[in-house]
């Protein structure tokens, strides 16, 4: 595999390995430390994440590499108008992997047909943040000691919530799943996250409105941040705000060995109190982080490049239907091709190669 | 010790030391190139600064370290609303030790309190800013050979000029140091000053209101830049801003050993002419800031980290009393405890922990 | 030689050897991996330019070396009104070699006035932008074998480009060159180019108005942005803005060894289309961006540092004569000498030493 674009570009296998090697790290971090050096990590974020562009800093350093790179468009040529494309051709001189980071969904399919070097999505928009996604599974991992067998509660917002989307599909592939899904009615996980993976799967699921109904099951509860922005009425925001917020109260009849999840930023959705129980992981999380990324830098580096191809479908829609999706890489990109996949042949159903926007057709 | 907030935070002992390595270092730098191999400094600049970032990023890489972190706010998760405790908490596990600058005055404190790895303040809005005393020390004792027995002439804005009022406490505890404060009737030394520190250490002082009566009997010259938004009356400000401007012309009836000095950057307040006079210390101020830090980076990193937490005080006062000062780090930091600690009991008088701001009970 | 200002500033000779080094580490990267190891490169962008700073940046890394440096203008002293001249002495504190982006003409020799470090212009406003035009020597040498005897197309903005003027300058030294001018009427080379390069040196050359009418004669094609807002008249620019796009029927009767080269970004002026053309060099332009750097750091790290100063003139205006362009570094930076060179002392004509604007005394 050359880049990481979605979780399940990694299979279970490739995941397992990651996480071995990841625990290596961390059990013998000097024998890592020069692993990369005479190499460069291009970070390139058209917008700024300073906890993921830090953590990528810090595990090309600790491999012995070097960074360069950018932390926000304005200063970037892309503020001149050039393409994706080009930037990613131009960075191919600088530096031998790339982690980038973009507004637009798709943006990195963009940049890996673009490359002879690995490309690392860290965020496409609201799309895929796959390394989050390991950072998640390396957690539990060494949290849990596995990935099967677990009850996992998702709270907060389960709408827009990436990370909630990606770490149901990642766990779609363990056995022993279940997923209580807790949030406001206005919040709860999209129709087509059911279907086509809760659902197909067979994964059982239930969904409630209270973190407290929920609590006693749980082996993990991964809390997320509510926006009011979400809301079309603020004072809907108002009235439900609290109920999603893990306080020590609402842990009292959770199991001693919960894992407390939180992909961070925190603004308010767990108590600082909460910091200093046994069950918090959240700055564990951060650190686990850092060791998958380095596992992950040292995987694709060690491949030998092959050349860039969208995957192939057995049919693909070019310049057919054209994506219509505002955040989708294809609404600013100069002489980019609009590619669909279909989902559903018979019923005209199809998929935008970069957004995954559903169309029909 | 672990942290350095304040430069009292380091004693006379500590600070000899630390001249003493930096001398070392300026005298043999390949000794120290790789005595930092494999560290990490984390540059966390909540406010740009761009001098105090490269001195430091400079410094680091000057012991065969590494640099990462970000120059200004806006691109950090501050924006995000994440507390400065929570960018701590996770920069711990991307470095070995924090630079850190903030708008707000104790946010380093708030730092140290969240830290296992050593907190450098770097400035806290206008509060400390320990590293610019050192240089400040390091720069005399190279010209002057010494610390005490010197008369030392601070001018400009002494009112709300930070870097003044280190340097006035840093001297207080050497010997025969006499200070003459030059500046507008508006921008003289604020009262607590004088009070808890000159008086109350018996260093006399003189206040005047021109460089020229000053000049024959002053060793070190401190110059400060005096803005005109700390003027209440712009004209008032018109009228006096060349009294405080240091040329060639004023230099006439300066000792020949006279050390000039300013932190930098100047604007007009020392006119470039004097560059060139061999009195002019200004740039190698520039330059022993750099060694300092690297002596402070080595004494920091080799001490054994101890759990964080604040001084101990017979008395405080925790969420009794709130710190209504704007520009302190309470007013914006969330589910932070409000602590006062007393300085004079009897009549109810106590500072803010974190901003030192005055209030009575 | 101790600075690069203008291409100019380095020899015929001095250019055969840059290549002839950048070649040798094309060759062996691995020999040349810690010939800087120790050594710091200080990116000083005034003025944001990603590309130009990553390519120093990556040839600093590969050359063993470390950088530090700021991005853009806004969050350094500059906005605190420092000089130029300030921040270049403090940076020498620093690092060993500077490179600098400025929006105004004529700040690297400010900088070089006030250094002892190496200063590299990395582009200063409209001015000069030396690194390219040694990129684009290169570029050409390697494709070509040959810096003689090439007929060399400009095409685009050939008034305002200022990668345009410097290739003209720098191939005006090398024999059996022969330059056709593809531009709109109103972006036409500027006549001093014309005066004082092309007619001076006897350099044959043509204007014409269409790619397709030059096209089977070249040997280079070096494309160039016509940007909207340099026409007077937008209409003017609708109507001609396509003439001046590359695309392979534009191509079909081009040289099968024609080099196409751009210095991109480039926005629509090269189709996308092109870019799988063996002729199309842009990309590999950026690559030999960084060996060309790379060898030039080399270069003047290796020289023995000597006291600045400008060039010597016969006869130098000292404040005598004050330039007015609002471009030029002398409008923004403090107690600045203005000095003036005679080009034409009998008609009185004279230009500023900084940015070159021409003016009659």
């Amino acid at each position: 595999m050359r880049n990481l674009i979605d979780i399940l570009d990694l299979s279970v296998e490739e995941i397992d390995e990651l996480i071995s090697v990841a625990n290596d790290i961390i059990a013998d971090p000097v024998k890592y430390s020069e692993s990369c050096k005479g190499k460069i990590l291009a970070t390139l974020f058209f917008e700024p994440s300073t906890r993921t562009r830090l953590s990528f800093e810090a595990a090309m350093l600790n491999l012995g590499g070097s960074v360069l790179g950018f932390s926000e468009a304005g200063s970037s040529s892309t503020a001149k108008g050039e393409s994706v494309a080009d930037t990613i051709r131009t960075v191919n001189c600088y530096a031998d992997i790339i982690a980038m980071r973009h507004p637009k969904e798709g943006a990195p399919i963009v940049a890996s047909k673009a490359s002879h070097i690995p490309i690392i999505n860290a965020g496409d928009g609201g799309h895929f943040h796959p390394t989050q996604t390991l950072t998640d599974l390396l957690t539990i991992s060494r949290h849990k000691g596995r990935l099967n067998d677990l009850t996992i509660g998702l709270c907060g917002d389960l709408k827009f919530g990436r990370t909630v989307h990606s770490l149901i599909a990642a766990f779609a592939r363990y056995s022993g799943i279940k997923f209580v899904l807790i949030s406001p009615e206005e919040l709860r996980v999209p129709e087509y996250v059911k279907t086509e993976t809760l659902d197909k799967k067979g994964i059982p699921y239930r969904e409630v409105k209270t973190l407290e109904e929920a609590m006693p099951e749980l082996d993990i509860l991964y809390m997320t941040r509510i926006q009011r922005e979400r809301f079309a009425d603020p004072a809907e925001y108002e009235r439900l705000k609290n109920s999603f917020v893990l306080d020590l109260e609402k842990l009292e009849h959770a199991k001693k060995d919960l894992c407390i999840m939180h992909p961070l930023p925190r603004v308010n959705e767990i108590s600082t109190k909460v910091d200093s129980d046994p069950r918090a992981c959240y700055f564990d999380q951060a650190l686990c982080g850092k060791y998958i990324r380095m596992a992950l830098i040292l995987k694709l580096l060690a491949e030998t490049p092959v050349p860039c191809s969208l995957d192939e479908h057995e049919e693909e829609l070019v310049n057919k239907v054209f994506c219509d999706n505002p955040r989708c890489i294809t609404s600013v990109e100069q002489e980019i091709d609009h590619i669909f996949h279909y989902t559903d042949k018979e019923n005209g159903v199809c998929r935008c190669a970069y957004c995954e926007a559903q169309t029909k057709i």
